[in-house]
């Protein structure tokens, strides 16, 4: 059985909604998903989600909230305005988590996704109880900490990896990724690549996406 | 020696930037402590804070970014637009944290600090890595759940407050408090009470915060 072509998504994570619309534009068509980022969320709300939507109907447009509290009704005012999937991060309740699950899929029906982010000490246990409450996506960073130590992913992240998709979830990877460290995840089920800057700070974002593209196609094609 | 009498501070958790700026007018000049909540800075983003600081110039404003990566960014683009605190999530990195705390103080001076939001598991030797850190300021929540389930503030709230109080942390707490319930925490050395709809959605929302600062002032005063 050939192994599921991992997605590509693109990571806006500008202070302003000009740069981020700008650079979506630049880069959209090419990839699979589009991620209205945690800072410009903050910075402009979620305006840029409906941007996005519009400019993008078809595309998945990820809200990343990283929200930890309130989820039914972060959920509700980003998916009415064009989110079809949310964060939140690891250390909210999973009360929250449900409650976000269920005001997203409210508007988008199954379209509609929580994805968890994973930071600091979360836990395998932990991670089951968001299995078990309906939510099967996770977002694995490589921490900022360790690139700027220089580090790049290593054997502990790449078994992380590995064992919660053994659990069963659709994991997407991102931190300091490029072209070069894609094959690093070769023979993992990586659901989504997430790539930031690497795309679109690219002189040509567009020719970035479709390196990006063609490398994932190099290693998890027929 | 005299306790040092709590801080009122109200939180402004609309979907919208007209409902929390009416909010705000109404309740503003009653308490120590305005702050941009979650909900309404992913809605609208850090215009609300720039608002809340032009009405309120000699308040504090905190902006509840519950921000968990980029902290050196997010700090730096609320600073500039009038924040002079704003809160990390616990499950960000120490790095983040510190490159918040470096940010905010760049714009703000001694005025600017981080907090950190307790969700979750968090553990006190993480919490000293915070203090270590240079951070002193952190939030205890009430859990959404227990409050769903009827339950209000019990000794493990309590003896975990107390705990904090005690590494060193100035401790905001915040959950379904109401005048009645601030009692409970008589005897502990609580930096701040948050209140968010138990003011704001009061018939008369200055009325309501006169009200926690007299039930403040009669417990915590000399």
């Amino acid at each position: 059985m050939k192994n599921r072509i991992p997605n590509l998504q693109v990571a806006l994570d500008h202070s302003d909604l000009q740069g981020a619309v700008k650079a979506a534009v630049s880069v959209g068509q090419e990839v699979d998903i589009i991620e209205a980022g945690t800072v410009c969320l903050l910075q402009v709300g979620s305006e840029l989600v409906e941007v996005l939507h519009n400019l993008f109907p078809d595309k998945i447009i990820v809200a990343d909230t990283k929200c930890a509290d309130a989820g039914g009704t972060v959920a509700k005012n980003n998916a009415l305005r064009g989110a079809d999937w949310m964060t939140c991060i690891c250390c909210a309740t999973v009360p929250t988590m449900k409650a976000a699950l269920k005001a997203i899929k409210e508007v988008k029906g199954d379209r509609g996704e929580i994805q968890i982010e994973l930071y600091g000490n979360w836990t395998f246990e932990e991670a089951q109880t968001w299995l078990d409450a309906g939510i099967s996506q996770a977002i694995y960073h490589q921490s900022r900490d360790a690139l700027l130590a220089g580090q790049t992913w290593g054997e502990k992240d790449l078994s992380k990896i590995k064992k919660l998709v053994d659990m069963g979830f659709r994991v997407s990877v991102t931190g300091g990724l490029n072209v070069d460290t894609l094959k690093l995840f070769e023979g993992i089920d990586v659901y989504t690549f997430i790539a930031g800057r690497g795309i679109t700070e690219a002189k040509n974002p567009a020719e970035a996406a479709r390196a990006f593209k063609d490398e994932i196609k190099r290693i998890w094609g027929s």
